[in-house]
């Protein structure tokens, strides 16, 4: 029997990526929904190649484009934010892999756990904003979520068949970004393009810019806390410019496990899809023949602050991730349209965070209160 | 309930840090066996703490020192050769510590396979010489074999979880020794003293040698090809002067999974006793906020060519390994004593491989004529 995949988020980085999973391996895997907020051309493009059970686009005003050019075809065609929700209630699936970008991933991905759904989850805000309901619904559903972020992928395989023993604690690389070493002088000239040219991942744009603040590693951090059921003070960052080492963990006996690779997206995601098996493929390798050097530092966090202030969120917990996602969400959108400079964005987040009302046990609905809270007010910011 | 083990090689390296670990952990373990060849002192000494069910000095000679010392104890007493494969067949244990050093330790191994004995394996050498017949009778007792050599123990951390998942390669990391980089012409006069101060771990006399010659590497690969079922290209070895990454294991899907920490033999021998539990200790740690570099790089075969000369045993197999390793403990021992130069054990290792006649496939009688013939030729070469 193949594993049918939800793919939602299906024409970003992630979802062209699963999906060349899915097509280098017809006899484990088929897709069966696939979902895309904007990109029509691409989304049509693919669901007249896997031929999936049903599609979603989220743009509203891109339903007719599509509906008509999948006409013909026995594919079910939606339209609407409320539409990803309720195709993530859908039986033909076996595994959602959560590739949606942002906040707008967390609806589905509840949907599809409330389900009883294994997701393969690459959107990190979900766990970011509201990881304590995620995952307490996930242990009641006994829904696995299986890791598709390289640095989480790797934990999460250093932990398999470990069961029985606790962690000491983890520790998170960093590439360092594509201004490692760099000051405040430095980088408060630098502009988009420049922020885009990551040294060793190919990620989406979102993601990049995070990477080069460092926000990245800070969402990371609240992620891992909840996918691992961690204290805070378990989570460990260190930067690692060669991205071979993708994290590790560390036990109660001292000893460390790492994940070790080329740094390639690839892998992850076919692992999460695949898991518990791993599959051959025809991916470049790390050659350890060749002369290596891997080097690990601290992260310079009085220069990357939106690390610090990911940190104090990650100690602090309640609804200050949320608000931490949603106003770097904006400044970083507002940064990729050159309207704030790199340093700025770290100012946004920071006076959003304390403007808004703490809240230390939010509900679902509070969630979503304050991330369109957050938003208004970062907004307002920058003058958007 | 504790786990009893039964402890091989008490009073040599392995041994009393196994010991160290049982006196830390009584709620998990006893000692039951406590064997020595040479050492009455402590052997007595370790007895009279742990009060085993047995003991076993090997030397016959101190039969009745040990014998006296411990009158008035319930502890048993015997001694030679033949009492250690005896005393391995006793039921009184629940996991045997194969901490003999060297061919010695084969038989009684052999023998606690034979009777269903979990075996935590520090004897490299059993495996080398009769890996065939030790694992083909420990997968016919299903009898688990726990290597605790720090490389080996490395990868079965690694597997831990993956039995569905085939090994592409396995990565043993070497130090390098002490002569790391070093030419013939300087190791050509390199004396005793020196090539037992090992950089980074602190072992036995023998094994210290053979880490300085790589000659241990060469065993470890022999080793690892039997314990995890590997062809031999799918063995590597790769200079790690750091000692942190203990060894890596690359799955089929290009994944690696590499064990660190500080190269501490206490934590791979713990790990073995306590499998599949991880105890918690005050071991010294490695910590990577300190500013950390790992480094790798090929072995340098041309200089080292014990490595050269257990990489052809690994590949033609039969009866060449006991060859390599007999010769080698006779090499070893006679530059111990001062009477064959640091290169020569090379010359000696490689002339008993030319001479002796192969075997394809020896019985275990051919096993221990072969040892006994290599030894034999071997020391004719040095004028024993």
């Amino acid at each position: 029997m193949q594993k049918r995949i939800a793919l939602f988020g299906s024409t970003g980085s992630i979802g062209t990526q699963a999906l060349a999973v899915i097509e280098a391996n017809p006899q484990l895997f088929t897709a069966e929904i696939l979902t895309a907020q904007q990109n029509d051309e691409l989304l049509i493009k693919q669901a007249l190649q896997f031929q999936p059970n049903t599609v979603v686009i989220g743009d509203e005003s891109r339903y007719q484009k599509v509906k008509q050019a999948l006409a013909g075809t026995d594919i079910k065609v939606f339209a609407g934010e409320k539409a990803l929700e309720e195709v993530a209630a859908l039986d033909c699936y076996d595994l959602m892999l959560a590739g949606i970008v942002g906040f707008a991933g967390l609806k589905p991905t509840l949907q599809a756990v409330e389900q009883g759904k294994p997701v393969a989850l690459a959107n990190k805000e979900t766990l970011v904003v509201a990881g304590d309901i995620v995952m307490q619904k996930a242990i009641e559903k006994r829904v696995p979520i299986i890791p598709v972020d390289s640095e989480h992928s790797a934990i999460f395989q250093c932990l398999v068949g470990e069961n029985l023993n606790p962690i000491d604690k983890i520790i998170l690389t960093a590439s360092g970004g594509p201004f490692l070493g760099k000051k405040p002088n430095f980088l408060v000239n630098v502009k988009r393009d420049h922020a885009l040219q990551h040294p060793n991942w190919s990620m989406g744009a979102k993601i990049t810019i995070d990477s080069a603040t460092l926000m990245n590693k800070g969402l990371e951090m609240i992620e891992a806390k909840w996918l691992f059921n961690l204290k805070p003070e378990q989570v460990q960052v260190m930067v690692h410019p060669q991205s071979i080492i993708h994290s590790m963990v560390q036990f109660e006996d001292g000893s460390i496990k790492a994940q070790m690779g080329l740094p390639d997206m690839k892998l992850p995601i076919q692992y999460a899809m695949a898991f518990p098996q791993r599959i051959v493929n025809q991916f470049p390798r790390y050659d350890f023949r060749k002369p290596n050097t891997l080097t690990f530092e601290e992260p310079d966090v009085k220069t990357f602050r939106n690390l610090a202030l990911a940190t104090e969120a990650l100690y602090k917990g309640g609804n200050l991730p949320c608000i931490l996602n949603a106003a770097n969400e904006i400044a970083v959108y507002a940064f990729l349209r050159n309207r704030v400079g790199f340093l700025d964005m770290t100012d946004v987040i920071e006076r959003t965070m304390n403007k808004l009302e703490f809240i230390a046990e939010p509900t679902l609905e509070q969630y979503f209160e304050t991330d369109a809270a957050a938003r208004e007010f970062a907004a307002t910011l920058i003058h958007l």
